[in-house]
C-alpha cells in the first residue's frame, strides 16, 4: 500500500493495532516520531535497550504483554546496528507467543556500504505477523511524502479501508511517475549512484572525525545509512547541550542523541557519554570537513571552559 | 492548514473532536464519506433532515447532545440547497448552547451560477467554533489530494500537532506550485474559465432532461456545483436500482441517491421518488445530450416492463 511517507504507515498501524493502554515494544534509543504515533493512540511504550547488535531481544520476555513491536532491524535508528539472524528469530518467536504484530521500519536499507544486503525480517516471517515499511524519503525526497507498506495478507483489507477513510489515496500523478522510474530501471540506477555519493560523504565524515578528534570520539553505525553516531568519550551526557551550544558558536549545527531516548530512561544518561547524531546526506565533502574542524574547535573551547571553572 | 484533500480534514476533525459514543450531527441525505470518518472514531450519528433550504435547523434541539456538527451550507451535498442566513444563525446558536464545533465543508463554492457568492458560515461565527474546509479537488483534480482547513485559533496547535504525527506535512512541491498559481492570478483565471465551462455543461444537462423527460423529472440543486439531483416523479424509490440497471443496459452509468441516506432512515424511502445524483464535470455537452437520451429510453423500457408485469 502506498502511503504519505513512512510516518503515515506508522500512524495507520497505531490506529488499527494499538488499543488504549496496550503495550507496544520499542527500541530505546529509537525513532521517537514512531513512538509519538503509538502514544497518540494511547499506547504504553515498553522500552527495550539497544546494543551493538540492535534490539536486546533477551529483554523481550520481561517487558510485559504487548500486541505490537516497532523495530529498525536493518539499521537501528539511531545507533546503526544490524539485528543478527539469531535475534530476528527470537523476536519472531516472541511475537508468535504474544500473538503480536511487528513493524519492520526499513527506512534506509538502500544505503549499505560495508555489508551485503540481508533478508528482511518479513522474509523470515512464516506467520504473517510482520509489516514491512519502506520510504522514498531517503532516496528521492522527504518532501514528496511517498512511502509504502508491505502488509501481511490478513491486514490488507483493514489497512486499505483505513487509508480510504483517512485521505482516500496517495497522489496518483506522483505514483505514476514513481512507477515509471521503478519499471524502466531509472530508480535503481539513481540509487546506485547516490549510494556511492553518500558512501564518499560518510567516509569524509568518519575520516575527518578521526583526523580532528582521534580517540576522543567513537563512531558507531557506519556500515550503512545516512548518519552515524559520534560518542564523545570524555564528555559526559550531561554536557551534551553545552557541546551543541559550543558547536553552534563555531557555526556548526549538530544534533544530540538525548532526545532519542525515552524520557523515563533519562536517569541512565548519567552513565553514558555525550553523543551526536551526525547526518551527512545533504552535505558535500568540503562542508563535512569544515564542519568537523569547527566541531573540534568547539570541543576545545568546551574543555577550556570546564577546566577554568574547575580552577 | 494544508491537508491531503478534504477527506483528511474530516478525518483529523474526527480524530481530535469525536469521543467514542459522542453525538455528531450530520445531514441526511449527506456526504457519507464524512460520516464514515466520524463513525471510524466511534461517533454516534445524529441525522437531521434536509429540505429545499438545506439542513432543517428546527430539528437540532431534538437530536440530543453533540460536540460536533458536519454541514455543507453552501451547496448541500447531495441536494444542492443553500442554507439561508436565518438557519445559519440557528445553527451557530445551537453550537454555542452545546459548546459544539461545526465543520463547514465548502467543497464546490467555486461553481456558483445563478446566485451571488455569500458569506461563509465561518465569517458569521463570533465564537471561533467553525472549521472551514475547502479543496482543490473540484477545481484542479481530486488525484492531487490537496485541500485546506481554516481553523479557529484554539484548534491551530492541536491540528498542527495531529497533522505532524499523522504524516508530517503535505507534499511541498505541489504546495509551492499551487501557491504560485494563487499568487499570480492564474488560479482565479482558471476557475473563472471552468466555471463558464461547467455552467454550459449543467445547462446542457438540465435542458436535455427537460426535452427528453419533461415533467417526469424534477431537477434540484442547479444554482451551483458540479452535479444536480434528478427526481423521477413516477418511479418509486424502491425501483431506483431497476432504473440504474435499465440505464446501464442503454449504455449510460448513473448514480442512485439511496446510498447517501443513512441506513437507519432507509424505511423513509418508501415515501419518496427514485433519485439520481448526476455529475457532469467530466462530460462534454454532446455526451451529456446523448446520455440523457439513453436515460429516457431506459425509463421507457422500465415502464413497459412494469406494465407488462402488471398485465
Amino acid at each position: 500500500m502506498i502511503v504519505n511517507g513512512s510516518q503515515q504507515a506508522l500512524d495507520l498501524c497505531a490506529r488499527l493495532l494499538v488499543d488504549p493502554g496496550g503495550g507496544v515494544v520499542v527500541e530505546n534509543p529509537g525513532y521517537r516520531m514512531a513512538h509519538h504515533a503509538f502514544e497518540a493512540y494511547g499506547a504504553q511504550l515498553l522500552c527495550a535497550d539497544v546494543d551493538a547488535h540492535g534490539l536486546v531481544t533477551e529483554q523481550l520476555g520481561k517487558l510485559g504483554p504487548a500486541k505490537l513491536a516497532y523495530v529498525t532491524p536493518t539499521h537501528q535508528f539511531p545507533l546503526g546496528s544490524f539485528l543478527p539472524i539469531a535475534r530476528r528469530r527470537q523476536l519472531l518467536d516472541w511475537a508468535a507467543e504474544q500473538r503480536a504484530w511487528i513493524i519492520e521500519d526499513d527506512y534506509d536499507s538502500e544505503y549499505r556500504y560495508a555489508v551485503r544486503p540481508e533478508a528482511t525480517l518479513q522474509s523470515l516471517d512464516t506467520r504473517g505477523c510482520v509489516i514491512h515499511v519502506g520510504t522514498f524519503s531517503k532516496t528521492l525526497s522527504p518532501q514528496m511524502r511517498m512511502g509504502y507498506m508491505v502488509l501481511p495478507p490478513a491486514l490488507v483489507q483493514p489497512f486499505a479501508d483505513a487509508k480510504r477513510v483517512t485521505d482516500r489515496h496517495a497522489a496518483t500523478a506522483v505514483q505514476r511517475a514513481l512507477a515509471r522510474l521503478l519499471e524502466d530501471g531509472s530508480y535503481d540506477r539513481h540509487v546506485r549512484r547516490i549510494r556511492r555519493l553518500q558512501q564518499a560523504r560518510q567516509r569524509a565524515l568518519v575520516d575527518a572525525l578521526g583526523r580532528h578528534l582521534g580517540d576522543e570520539v567513537e563512531v558507531q553505525g557506519a556500515a550503512s545509512g545516512l548518519h552515524v553516531v559520534a560518542w564523545f568519550r570524555a564528555v559526559p551526557a550531561a554536557a551534551e547541550s553545552a557541546l551543541i551550544d559550543a558547536a553552534r558558536h563555531q557555526g556548526v549545527r549538530v544534533h544530540p542523541i538525548s532526545p532519542l531516548f525515552h524520557p523515563s530512561k533519562a536517569a541512565l544518561t548519567s552513565t553514558r557519554s555525550a553523543g551526536l547524531v551526525m547526518g551527512y546526506a545533504l552535505l558535500d565533502v568540503d562542508t563535512i570537513e569544515d564542519g568537523v574542524r569547527r566541531l573540534s574547535k568547539a570541543l576545545l573551547h568546551l574543555r577550556r571552559k570546564a577546566s577554568s571553572h574547575h580552577h
